[in-house]
């Protein structure tokens, strides 16, 4: 009887489901759609039957067993198993997910849930790059930017659950506004709408009517175009990422100085663009650096593949909970 | 036999030396001059000879037994017990220092080295306010800033042992030069001398002709100064308290915001100001957190008695050791 483990990505519109291995092969995916399940209760009885409707198509080939199910939500608490007051999705309040989860699989030996991005860099511990990294940080670049923080093997969530936001750290006094109502967030200069908005305050700089980048409205521009555009030379779309790599790395040093991470890993769309965006970064991290940390830490590409990055790093926490 | 630690804080200037007891009752303290000793090897001879004499002297009058040495010095590897090219000692290139210090001592059960904001911190959570806590941070603000992280209930020291560097990340990009080289660091606006430059940053601005403080040259005027101004109600000198505040406040959401902890202490002589500096770093912090963060974080001053923290908090780096 082979053991897997059930990864959930929990997400506004769409609910991901995956039955992973140990080694972090997807034997079976499907999805749901989030909204369409009513209050809670409902939806997790729904997203129960889905579950078994998966773990019953995969043994028909082989004989498994369900030993863990990893949960990734916005505001997912992992001390309480709860998912807090989350923006997007339709659950109010607070709802105490795990525990009503474990009564659909009262056998199933380990439920967990977190945020996306700390079942991410779980993800990357257990099956990724930062296997056999005692100290490493993932951050996801997105609509937003999440982050997980490793610290002696362990992923990082502080007092109450919630910490590894570094996407809320300020990196420009009185800056840019940000999704969450704040000024000057990382989030609001390096994830994909970030990188929009930089574009525009370019084109706006230089009077740029030959880019590009000019005959697209603000709806319409979105970082695929802007990487397309520098790839073929366009000036503004080449300094997008430039400034991209000058705010992240200043980001980086700061979670560096922190932590002291032995690599701190990228996720997500706009690092598709590869060196375009991590060569300005990691300069610019450098920069900042104190000479102690000044060429010691790697900035690398997430080792996860992107489509089932989500399911496998949810499934990844319940492999760390078994570990325990 | 009573056990005890020996708590060493080596600076730039005077090395102090404690015998602390289990409850951080300091039975006796001494203090050799650090750089009238020559190469690390005299040094270290010559600081074992202090220590054994202290010793000595205590049990004239209760039987002690040393269970650990604890040191605290700029630039010290918790890993390696080495203390790396630190700037302001005489001691050149890396010095093994933990190594060379145990064979002097070798009955001694545990000698550990860190720096002194990280065994602050330390000092914080086995005698301090910390005591329980396992998630928490320490900022020591004087010369410069610097702080210790507590993350699972172990202090933080990263990939390399030098974690906690908190002084250095980035508040105001291209902003005052730090004494590192950096530029807008923490540390250039918070320490004792960062507030004395917002000082005169404030009466360049508001022409401060009648400022208690526009008699003192650059080189004159210091943080209490700025204090006993302010508590007379000198504009100039409050509004310094507000700012330092601002730039602290934004700083530690910043460290909220990777690391969530239960509290962050304060430590250190701008401190003795109380609400003038605690009041404004408390609702500007506030200002800064994600929604969830919000209301949570204590700030508190540190609880170790100024005169004796370093070589405390040193001690309780032994102690800590001997935990293990």
């Amino acid at each position: 009887m082979k053991k897997v483990t059930v990864g959930v990505d929990i997400g506004g519109t769409n609910t991901a489901i995956g039955i992973v291995d140990v080694d972090g092969n997807v034997l079976e995916k499907g999805n749901i759609l989030t909204p369409d399940h009513g209050d809670a209760a409902k939806y997790i009885t729904d997203l129960s039957a889905a579950i078994n409707d998966m773990v019953s198509k995969v043994q028909k080939n082989e004989d498994i067993s369900v030993a863990g199910i990893g949960i990734g939500a916005p505001n997912g608490n992992y001390y309480n198993g709860t998912i807090e007051h989350a923006p997007n999705l339709s659950f109010e309040g607070v709802v105490h997910f795990v525990e009503m989860l474990k009564k659909h699989f009262p056998d199933v030996e380990a439920i967990a849930l977190t945020n996306d991005a700390n079942a991410a860099a779980i993800g990357e511990m257990i099956y990724g790059g930062a296997k056999g990294m005692k100290n490493f940080a993932m951050f996801t670049l997105g609509t937003g930017v999440g982050s997980g923080l490793v610290v002696n093997g362990d992923l990082v969530y502080g007092s109450d659950g919630f910490a590894g936001e570094c996407g809320h750290t300020t990196l420009v006094p009185n800056g840019r506004l940000c999704g969450c109502g704040g000024l000057g967030h990382l989030e609001a200069y390096c994830s994909a709408p970030g990188m929009k908005r930089t574009a525009f305050e370019l084109m706006a700089k230089y009077n740029a009517t030959d880019s590009m980048l000019a005959d697209k409205s603000f709806n319409e521009l979105d970082s695929k175009m802007i990487y397309d555009a520098a790839v073929a030379g366009d000036k503004i779309a080449l300094e997008v990422f430039e400034m991209t790599g000058m705010y992240l790395g200043q980001g980086l040093a700061d979670t560096v100085h922190h932590l002291s991470p032995e690599a701190i890993f990228l996720f997500g769309g706009p690092t598709a663009a590869g060196e375009l965006i991590f060569k300005p970064t990691r300069e610019n991290m450098e920069k900042h650096l104190l000479p102690v940390f000044k060429g010691k830490v790697k900035i690398l590409p997430s080792k996860l593949d992107a489509g089932n990055a989500a399911i496998v790093g949810a499934s990844a926490l319940a492999w760390k909970e078994l570990e325990k």
